[in-house]
Parts: C-alpha cells; sequence; structure tokens
C-alpha cells in the first residue's frame, strides 16, 4: 500500500478509520452472522459467551494501562468511567456482572466462566495482546485502539434483536448488557474519534492510529475464528477446552 | 482435577510433564498430519512456513526475556546457546537463517516473510503470548514452558522424512532447519528437565511447571489450529493474511 506523504485532513483521517471498520470489523465474520440470525444452538451460544467473558473482564485492565502512562489528568478524567462501567460503581454493578448474568442465563457455572479454565486458549492470547497493545504503545496509538467502539451499536442492536427473536433461552434479563452499551459506546467512541482526530496530525501518527484501529479489528476477529474452529466447523476445540456436552461447566 | 498435598518424587514429576506432552503436544494435531503426511499442496505449506517464521524469530527474544531476570551466571552461561542457536554467530548463520533458506525455497519472498505481515494475527498473538510468559513468570516457570523440546525430536523426525518423501518442492537444502534442532534440542531438553526436577520442589511449584508447559503446548497449538482454520477448512484467512493464489509474497 503506498504510504501518503501529506497528513490526511481530519475528515481524511476519520474516513480511513471508518473503512477500516467497513472492512474488517468482526460485524462481517460469519459467526457472527450465524448467531444473529438464530443458527446457533444452545451450548454455540455458551461457548461465545464463555470465550467473550474473557474479553469483557479484561476491559477495566486494558483501561487502567492506558491511564497508567497518561499525564493527562483531563483525558484521566474522562477515561476513568470506561473502567466503572465495566467494574461498576455504587448501585450500578457494571458491565462485567452484566455479562456475568448472561452466562448464568445460558446455564453456565459462573465460578467456572470466571476462572477462564474452559477459555479457548486462542481467545486468551487475542485478549491479552489487547492489553498489552495499549500497555505498549503510543498513548495515540491506545487511544485509537478503542474505536472498534465506532462500529459496536450497530452489533449490538442487531445482536439484541436476532439474539431475542431466535433464541427461547435469551431474554430482555440477559441482554441487558448490549442494551446498556447502546448508550455507552457511542460516547466512548465519539470522544476518541475526537481526540484521535485532533492529536494524530503528522502522516506517520496517522498511520499509526490506523495500524491501531487494524490491529483491534484483528483481536476481535481471531476471537471469532476462535470460536468458528472449535464450536462450529470442524468443531475441534483445543485440549482441555470446554467442551460441548462434557459438562455445563464446574469441575 | 485434586491438586495432590505432597509433592510428586522427581521422576514422577517427569511422568507428569510427559503426560502432558503425551496428551496435549502439537504432533497431534491434525494439521502436523496433513502436513508430514503429504496431504498439503505447495500453497499450503507456504502459510505454514510463512507463519512458523513469527515463532522462529520470537525465540532469541524469549530466550533473552529469560536470561534477562536471570540472577544465576551459571545458568545464564547454559542458556544463552539458545540464542545463538537461532541468532546464528561467527561462521554458522543460525536457526532463524536456515528457517528462511526453507521459506527461500518454497518461493516466498524473503521481506514478506521477516515483515511478518502476512501471517495471521492468531499466530503472532500466540507467539507474543509465549514471549511475554517467559517475562512475566517465575524462572522456574519459565524454563518449564521451554519443555516442549522434550517432544521435538519426533516431530522433526517425522516432518524430516515425510516432506522429503512426499513433496517435490522439498529438498536437504530446505530442511537443514530440522537436521540441525535434531542434535540441539535433546541437550536443550536434558538440561531443562534436569533443573526442573532440581528446583520444583514443593507441590505448588510442581503445579506451576506443568501449568507452564501445558501453556506452551497451547501456544504451538493454537498456531496449527489457525493454519488450519484459515488454509484447510473452511479456508478463511483472516482479512489481510496472506492468500494462495493472491500473491507469493511481496507488496
Amino acid at each position: 500500500m503506498p504510504e501518503p506523504d501529506a497528513p490526511l485532513s481530519a475528515e481524511g483521517l476519520e474516513a480511513a478509520l471508518r473503512e477500516v471498520g467497513a472492512t474488517r470489523y468482526h460485524n462481517l465474520h460469519p459467526f457472527h452472522k450465524l448467531l444473529h440470525s438464530g443458527q446457533l444452538d444452545r451450548d454455540q451460544v455458551r461457548a461465545w459467551a464463555l470465550n467473550r467473558y474473557c474479553y469483557q473482564s479484561a476491559i477495566p485492565r486494558k483501561d487502567a494501562a492506558l491511564m497508567a502512562r497518561c499525564d493527562d489528568r483531563e483525558l484521566r478524567r474522562e477515561w476513568l468511567h470506561r473502567i466503572t462501567d465495566h467494574d461498576g460503581t455504587g448501585g450500578d454493578s457494571g458491565g462485567i456482572e452484566r455479562w456475568l448474568v448472561l452466562t448464568d442465563g445460558l446455564g453456565l457455572d459462573r465460578d467456572y466462566v470466571v476462572s477462564k479454565e474452559g477459555a479457548l486458549p486462542a481467545t486468551k492470547f487475542a485478549v491479552e495482546a489487547y492489553v498489552r497493545f495499549v500497555a505498549e504503545h503510543s498513548l495515540l496509538e491506545a487511544v485509537a485502539s478503542s474505536l472498534t467502539e465506532l462500529f459496536a451499536p450497530g452489533i449490538h442492536a442487531e445482536r439484541i434483536s436476532g439474539m431475542l427473536a431466535h433464541y427461547d433461552f435469551i431474554n430482555e434479563t440477559v441482554v441487558a448488557y448490549f442494551r446498556r452499551r447502546l448508550d455507552q459506546a457511542p460516547k466512548d467512541a465519539d470522544f476518541a474519534l475526537d481526540y484521535v482526530k485532533r492529536h494524530a496530525r503528522t502522516a506517520e501518527q496517522q498511520r499509526a492510529v490506523i495500524r491501531a484501529l487494524t490491529f483491534k479489528t484483528e483481536v476481535l476477529w481471531a476471537q471469532l475464528d476462535a470460536l468458528y474452529f472449535a464450536y462450529v466447523a470442524p468443531g475441534w476445540p483445543a485440549p482441555g477446552a470446554w467442551r460441548p456436552g462434557v459438562a455445563v461447566g464446574g469441575a
């Protein structure tokens, strides 16, 4: 790919970032299509929820890693609510708890889910790659890697309507996580997009933020690849990973 | 799994470690069986060599990460040759160069291989998880994670004979990497096994080394899962990854 010599305009950069989403976001993945169109069985939805827990539960560590290297008090003040959105604060039990309500509703043992013992190694590798990316790259790239939130409302809306319509084991209680994210994600995405447009001034910085967002789409895509491979076709969970029919969870 | 209250004998620990290999080492993976039995086409072997380069080329970083936190001069002196085995020293060009002779022989552009641009994200996530494991866990666990070398001579011998017998694009020059590892791996494995047997005295330490070796088998297994998924069935390389027929490599 030829690299531009001159920086893009802020609008040009936004268009380039949206193009990454249009071509690489995991709403394009066959596993997502199967999930929201009701073509998975209950065990396959369980596998998804069990594995995706690893990602959800890592988000506060990821955001703390970003804040740990951010010397800008205003940015830290803005960023903080991402941690409490997931960990909860005061009367709000938080997004991770809402995810566990989903796994409860699917009949998975909560201790087993939280232990991550049954999650696919590929899931854990992808999730930890994301935490490490944020800890090790520039603050600008760390912020940019959150920009998949730009594309999240569409996927959440598709999941809510699709899963409620197609699965008798999914109800309003268990989709509470996604309902909440419909409000939260756009505000976060707007802030991060504005930040990136203001701070990525040079062509080099702009390439770095596009690479950061591309990396993040790879993290999400790899998780659905692993689920498809293990639980759809050929259906080979790695040794030690949760297996449909063997146990709903627990020792 | 019930956890033992009393530590195993050194022989009992060795047996437990060998059991991890017997049940989880990637010689059991269907992709390995396809590779050494001649059932892959040239593009599938290319995909394997291109991706496996990520692993090979990370080994010296992994070993440097171990040495970076090792205060035992004798252990550092012993460990050092693992870096030079791969990076080369003096007249020996090293294992990474021998791996590039393999990818050259397969018609892959060397710069493209070295850039890792076409490698699967899942490969890179797994490889970097290994480097990070060694950097972040105890020295004992870091040494234990190298113990997959115990099982390597079998897989290397199988690859050499199988690939030479079945693929007309494989010859003695390009299997030089594996021939050399037949000598190197057993010495390394014997040293690491002896170290682990002497230093893992408590039941807790023994569980940690068994977990470390299990983790390492997951790193290797996940790489073959990703190759199978992307290049055998269903044959879906992640967006941006190398695609058979599109290009042999290069921009």
